[in-house]
């Protein structure tokens, strides 16, 4: 087992009330991590000041707000919320929305 | 066309001398960015001081080194390299590796 590589597939999951979330690797500058949505599942609109994040959609589909463009993309997508830009994402589709994400610097 | 979202199909290339390199988003804590190695093409170990580095496999295999650890993986890994750990990749397989990475804080 590496300290240092992990599989996103062995971090998705589910939960009925919120989304599913799990930290994959954490050092001083970043943090990457998966969320999983279920169909109907949100992560309401919000920002984090001096923070720059990315989600990068590794299954399903979702519908994307940064800033003022609502844009729903599928797999092999980058969305960028740059410090402060407003940003959220809503699993409109049928099946789970998977998402590997990163913040930097990382939440304390 | 989105200034926040990027397909990263739409920024893979190919260099005869050197591993491809773009960059998709860069802000002021983080940098997101696709690298392509041919079959043969290495990025030789190095490391950032203060920086945290992640890499995560879109396509092909690649023998990753991250401090001690030298591992061969495909698809749906993300390889860890924490601030000031030694770290490379070598494409030894027969297709094209397509790796999108991120770097905390950007290089400057």
């Amino acid at each position: 087992m590496s300290k240092n590589i992990a599989n996103y597939r062995d971090f998705v999951g589910a939960k009925a009330d919120k989304f599913h979330k799990a930290t994959l690797f954490q050092g001083e500058n970043l943090m990457i991590g998966l969320n999983c949505l279920e169909p109907g599942q949100v992560q309401h609109v919000h920002e984090h000041a001096g923070q720059d994040k990315f989600y990068f959609v590794l299954e399903g589909v979702g519908l994307f707000t940064v800033g003022e463009e609502v844009t729903e993309v599928g797999p092999g997508h980058v969305v960028w919320a740059a410090a402060s830009m407003l940003h959220g994402v809503e699993n409109r589709g049928t099946e789970r929305l998977t998402i590997l994400m990163g913040i930097a610097p990382p939440p304390k």
